[in-house]
């Protein structure tokens, strides 16, 4: 079974390349199932319900987010029914949502879990290596995959090797930029640090270079402006084997100017 | 010309790889000279001189540092003259070491400087993208290679386009694990956000997961523990087209078990 | 009845400020019992058991801590036998400890809580808004106090507000300097920022000064150094009207070179 | 010779306070200058030119400002000419403004300064502990003061002793509630961590409790509400013995509904 994760679809070149891209890596690595983190669709913040279904007709069974969860608030509007949102887990506890959901694949229940993480990210969130915990102890699904959506490798390498051998995968969100770290870890979950971006290329982390540079250059916030251009497809390809729901290997998919898709 | 940046290198597993393969990949790549960042070369902190020396004699010219450049105090004795080691340019004025250092390879003048990051990193330290303007205009050197020594890919993707053409290339530093977003930016200036680090492979950026998980998961400090077993040797191979002294070519070099030198 | 409430008491200058102090202060202010915050009694960081002995004999009835809670690893071979410590009730769950606990003084059954705060404290821990909410559902003391161990005075403002009129008292630790915002909130508590340290006069919040104008010069660690001299006794002071066990007067005590005992 | 120095006055009720009790306190304690901190004065964030203006017409010297400086872009239109306006001495090069100006007031010149906080402040700004350094050499005013706008009590207490003797006044800015540490430092610089704010008084530092409290609660942005009702002046006033320029005396002035004036 050939299992694909998205990174972080930023704003309308995202969307776009999702739609013009997933269906040639899906034919290509003959992909049985598509997850993505959808933090970033609508103008780089947040998920509009138009860009969510919009991601659902592109294929993508699950959508995961992050800490721009919220950031549109017309997510409070459709939430409670948005059956292929996942929401971090170790949110505040006054927020909605749904932090772990289980899917049907074939004969494979498979879960997917959202967690955000725990340095320079938000100390309102619960502490995700607390809040695994429980779900690990009752899941009975065959495949879990844990976005972590987080600032430090460190957080993130601990996680791995916290989860390892008790989860599927972790993959990692959040950096925008994918990291080269791919492996399985010792007790046999798939790991990557970050699936990196799908979205604009000649960027800061999505965003025109020129406004993050004034905001460093000044210490004041500059407005919010997407970048432009030709765009990227980040993904995360995960090999399981379909006896033991393991991972056998884990393979970047990066698609950008450097590396056109083939 | 073949220029070998290596990635933080860390303990005493961390030395052994480089004693190990920077030979090997010198030939197998026709390198013609080595930098390294050396931040975590004593046991994980810092770099005592011992071992400042048995870097240069493995062939490192120059040897950047970080945040933890003062973390053995042993520096403050031999830093005055340690005339191949950079210190990040932006540090606090009270403390001692040099920012930026030219040396002569071939017919080639190549600057080398190191710089903190800015967000999350330490606020004591000056703005990297202040500190650097001056250094831009009055060098003279063909090439200048920047370690950005920072902890997020914003920091590091704004001073890459920030720094684009102007210098020869900026790689990162710090997070331990290796980026796969190294290519040559708009106006010719190589970029990779993290070289990754050269040390213990199952670790937590070095570290024992151990100890890790459990600060994390108790939020008090446990003692610090550097990782065992096998290591990874992680560099960034940058190619230069000497009529232009421009980067023609940027490649990751990853040496671990999952990844053996052949 | 008079409670009296003294904030962190730091190193062996504390604890003499409060055995020279506190009999005289009992008996001016007619003070029915006496709570106090203990992270820092031991050497400035923690408290082991002979000072949480000492601290009790010297006619405190319960201690509350904060981010120092563990600081001194004895404290994990004594606190499940300290009947009279209290610990952040946001605590990681992994730590060991009470959040909260009910003594009971004449007829009145006084509950006291430890809560640390939110912002630029430890993401490690549960947010306090959210821990906070159980515990008042079941409560059924007469008087409640809450040490909420903050850096902020948003955070400590907008709790003392959120619990305005669910608890008797908020009182602010952490900062180790006395705010003189002590007031009655409208629907009834008792509110101040900070008590403040009780320990070192000339010291930067209890350590030396020199030593902390280096780590802000350098940007390095420093030796941990705790300030020598005279003394400061902080406290505050809460009048309970007995027959609606409101809090109808909150006054600030403060013993200092400037401000002798009277 | 009497000096009071006015803490961050916020939005409408903030300069209401002013405009009422600035001419009663000036009588009362026959104050010779009014400097205050102005960065929250129009709607909570910044300071617009009529503002600016007003606050001049109401008798106020010099204003000094803090991480709200640039909040309403309207400053940088204005800012090049605004003769008694101070912002942060440490603010990052490309942002507009004078850091330090002397009056002359009487036969005495006075110096006011503006620095931001090290801890918790604006990575992107310079360290105030360097800052400061060159200012206080080539210094020859008679009395300087200087406004410290910072989070931490921790970084206050420390500048104020790294700059005791060489200035006349530290008082701190930005946390929005009085500290009542108010004394003179062993060299006889006069200090206090906060002067504390002027503006609504029952609010979190000025704004709506609610929409503080449901940030808190739920870790996402509300809209800035700024709080309504009734007001507090808070001031410090400090006295200067002309024959020696020294502070003798260091007082808060609190007027709210909890210490009407009197
Ligand atoms: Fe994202
Ligand atoms: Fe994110
Ligand atoms: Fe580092
Ligand atoms: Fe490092
Ligand atoms: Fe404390
Ligand atoms: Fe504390
Ligand atoms: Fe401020
Ligand atoms: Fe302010």
């Amino acid at each position: 079974m050939k299992i694909l994760f998205i990174g972080d679809i930023f704003g309308e070149i995202g969307r776009k390349m999702v739609a013009t891209y997933l269906p040639l890596v899906k034919e290509k690595y003959q992909v049985d199932v598509v997850f993505a983190n959808g933090e970033n669709t609508t103008h780089g913040k947040g998920l509009i319900k138009k860009h969510y279904e919009e991601l659902l007709n592109d294929g993508i069974a699950l959508i995961t987010m992050g800490n721009h969860t919220y950031s549109k608030r017309e997510i409070f509007d459709y939430i409670d029914e948005a059956s292929h949102l996942i929401v971090p887990l170790n949110r505040p506890k006054a927020l909605p949502g749904v932090g772990s959901r289980v899917i049907v694949c074939g004969d494979k229940r498979i879960r997917v879990t959202n967690l955000l993480g725990l340095t320079f990210m938000d100390p309102k969130s619960a502490n995700p290596f607390e809040v695994i915990e429980p779900l690990l102890e009752e899941d009975t699904s065959d495949i879990h995959i844990i976005d972590f959506h987080g600032e430090t490798t460190s957080d993130k390498a601990a996680f791995g090797y916290f989860v390892d051998g008790r989860v599927t995968a972790v993959v990692g969100t959040h950096t925008h930029v994918p990291t080269a770290d791919e492996h399985i870890l010792p007790k046999g979950t798939a790991f990557q640090s970050d699936i990196g971006m799908t979205g604009p290329y000649v960027s800061v982390i999505g965003c025109q270079a020129e406004t993050i540079i004034e905001r460093n250059l000044k210490g004041i916030m500059t407005p919010f402006a997407l970048a432009k251009g030709e765009g990227q497809f980040l993904a995360t390809l995960l090999t399981i084997d379909e006896s033991t729901n393991q991972c056998t290997h884990i393979e970047r998919i990066q698609i950008d100017p450097q590396h056109p898709f083939k």
